[in-house]
């Protein structure tokens, strides 16, 4: 458990949760339960996609992945239990007094990390690697796949933002869509760097996509207008969070990280 | 998670929630979410443990396991997504009206099958089998790894239906008291049952224990000294009963099944 989660890591997603809470003058410290319980899911779900069963990845953040430091069923059992301990600490009276709260803190990264979210979009994505004659992807096909798998949880961070900090819906909702673009935009951008990143940047193994002759964003738009698709998307996310004014400009920033990002 | 799920399987566990939360008067509706989301749990971690990482099991109730009748990475998603849907259903205002139950439940559920609970366990439990020169196994040993690794879920069973039945702390303790003995029961049955079963009517592969010179409760004890200590085990689950009077009989009638079971 410890190898999968204190490994390193951008940690952008408990960055989302403590600057969307923020913005509702929440204290950081008061967002950090909720902030370390996603980063636990998040962490899970890689111990598992790097499964031999799944993605067979041997690197991970410059270090070997937990299944190859251990063993498989260390990793599956690890992930078991990380996951497992997220809700745990979600349910702690000292993520938050109210129990309401919790409870929908709990129900809305249910909502993200199950089958209608990032475990669905893991499927999908490997249903069109392991089934024989998938469909010919579509841009809008990869789209809602990794609207599943990578969307979901960034969109769950700023809405656990919105959740702690008692947003009203119209908020809530300016926080979701935010999510929503910088998690296009952080697909864009990983596809970029496997296309053109190297490995000891970017700390895992690079070009496996055309190594697979896997369809991603890039390969069905070509490098320019994936480029250019990924500056209107940070627009976006940026323009999401109108009615913030000034005090979005940590998020803001946030946005343009994941999208300059080298690894 | 349909397979996982779907294909039998005694339902000790709902049983068990819904006869204790009958104790409060509780209908059975309105303990059938709670009794769902454990079922859940449960079925997720059979779809893992049989996984060829680790028991490497082809058979469960009469049917293949989910590994073997689909992939490897289907069962570990379907899994992985079984168990977030458990906190999922736990967190449904139609699970309980007062947020601050279906919390309790949250957090109950999450200790008894992450870490220290029952994904512990099983942790343990291979340890043993997979890794070189373990320490000898002794009773108290196995008892441990055993309360772990099937009681946890069965002392949850328990003390859900005191959750949800809104009980005093000495009716919660009593039923936790009996679920764990019912727990203890429940691994001597199934050691028996793996000792003397045939695998036609158990449903799965017996005398599996044997084959990989696995150290049980009853290959340390003898099979007549594990008798003997189930029939005491079944008496203690029912003197945990005591301050519920004949109300308990249901609950008396379902340790007396787990004890009696020839699958």
């Amino acid at each position: 458990m410890r190898h999968a989660v204190l490994g390193g890591g951008k940690r952008v997603r408990p960055l989302l949760v403590i600057e969307s809470a923020a913005l509702f003058g929440v204290a950081s410290e008061d967002a950090a339960l909720t902030a370390a319980a996603l980063e636990l899911v998040h962490c899970y779900s890689l111990a598992h996609d790097d499964l031999p069963a799944m993605d067979n990845d041997e690197l991970r953040r410059g270090r070997p992945t937990v299944w190859k430091a251990y063993d498989e069923w260390t990793a599956i059992l690890a992930g078991d239990a990380l996951l497992t301990l997220a809700f745990e600490i979600l349910a702690r009276p000292e993520n938050h007094p109210d129990a309401a709260v919790r409870v929908a803190l709990v129900s809305a990264l249910a909502r993200s990390s199950g089958v209608a979210g990032m475990v669905g979009g893991q499927a999908l994505d490997l249903m069109a690697d392991k089934l024989g004659d998938p469909p010919a992807p579509t841009v809008e096909h990869i789209r809602r796949l990794q609207a599943m798998k990578t969307g979901a949880l960034l969109v769950f961070a700023c809405q656990a933002g919105a959740i702690l900090g008692g947003a009203n819906d119209k908020e809530r909702k300016a926080l979701m869509d935010f999510g929503a673009a910088l998690g296009f935009a952080f697909q864009i951008a990983d596809d970029l760097l496997d296309a053109e990143g190297d490995a000891a940047t970017v700390g895992k193994a690079v070009a496996k996509d055309a190594a697979a002759n896997k369809a991603t964003l890039v390969s069905l738009m070509g490098i320019p207008a994936a480029k250019d698709m990924l500056a209107r998307t940070e627009a976006a996310a940026s323009e999401a969070l109108t009615i913030f004014g000034s005090r979005g400009d940590i998020l803001r920033a946030a946005a343009h990280f994941v999208v300059s990002r080298r690894s």
